[in-house]
């Protein structure tokens, strides 16, 4: 299986790989989104999957044995660049770019038409990805990292394709349980509401008991 | 906003226009992974990004107005092909076929590079993604469509990407509420359990009330 892997890049090296992954994410995104509304005729397409079809045969030329993993770098900085979420090079995360202040993370980005559910809605499974990730990273930089136990999404209204907003902060911690909420937004307001419960990993749970007595004030 | 169309397409042109997008979206999802796990150097992405430049500029000479939406064909089937689940021509849904025989829906599929959360798992917002749609849809299959009102997951282990299976049955009535219930698992057992609540809509309460009598024994 795919692991957690530690790696020595040069932090300058990094920046650019870091450019090249996202810029070919991009075009790989703003393809899946053609796909979706695309209306030309089947001659068209005939001619735009020869094109797939050469892109397809570079990229595996020389492929990673199994998934992208989670790398950690000699910098300290982590990256999940296959996450279905925030993932620098996964054409299917949004992506969702969080910024974080202690125990708050929130982001604003765009929902195109390959997020669609209902009609012109965005899919209430996407807001419950996505917010399972926002939840979850909230719990992180909150010094309690941990996978999900529990998610819970109540839909207040439906989210339209487009511009959204989410955010989320750690509410509280008991023993090994991580309580976080958060809440997908427009600019009408909030379309839904979550609770996530985050379990510390055993590997965690003697590193983090200080940070946490610390940051949360539990221990 | 896109919305819900009545078309009226011959069913033979329906066979064959299915034929083609999903051919296209089977091509862009295997570009989506192939995103995630290329491991090329820097000019071999820059000939591919060159591929996907023509291919996008193909299928963006025409497009659908808005997304996808929902379609209606006067044979009485439904196209969701922007679904981000189950859509045909969405490369993002893996996508999951729902198999159906009365109120238990289910589903055996791959989960690719593309869905990873933490290394070498299923992400766990991505399991959240497929399970509101699967018990969305058992809700359907039973005569009582709706908008989720509440989706909860329990994670009970790791998804290791791969194969997987879902499953889902109605489990009861009340009012406008239906409840589901539901699971995805492995060979190795079930992984994560969900139960949704989904909202009658108010256009189908009038419609369905019969058929909730016959086919719940509610009314």
């Amino acid at each position: 299986m795919t692991g957690y892997i530690q790696e020595d890049i040069d932090p300058a090296e990094l920046v650019r790989r870091t450019a090249v992954a996202r810029e070919l994410a991009d075009d790989v995104r703003a393809l899946v989104a053609a796909t979706v509304v695309t209306d030309v005729d089947d001659d068209a397409v005939v001619e735009a999957r020869r094109h797939l079809a050469a892109a397809r045969s570079i990229l595996e030329t020389k492929r990673i044995d199994g998934a992208f993993g989670v790398r950690f770098n000699s910098d300290g900085t982590k990256r999940a660049w296959g996450n279905a979420v925030v993932g620098e090079r996964n054409p299917i995360a949004p992506p969702v770019d969080l910024e974080h202040d202690g125990e708050r993370v929130w982001s604003e980005f765009e929902l195109g038409p390959q997020y669609e559910g209902p009609a012109g809605l965005v899919h209430g499974g996407v807001i419950a990805l996505i917010l399972d990730q926002v939840l979850g990273s909230a719990a992180e930089h909150a010094g309690v990292p941990g996978m999900t136990g529990t998610l819970t999404v109540r839909y207040v209204r439906g989210t339209p394709l487009g511009a959204v907003r989410v955010d989320a902060r750690l509410d509280r911690v008991e023993g090994i349980k991580s309580f976080v909420t958060g809440e997908l937004s427009t600019d009408t307001g909030v379309c839904a509401q979550a609770e996530g419960i985050f379990i510390l990993p055993r590997w965690a749970r003697g590193e983090v008991s200080d940070q946490l007595r610390r940051s949360v004030g539990e221990g």
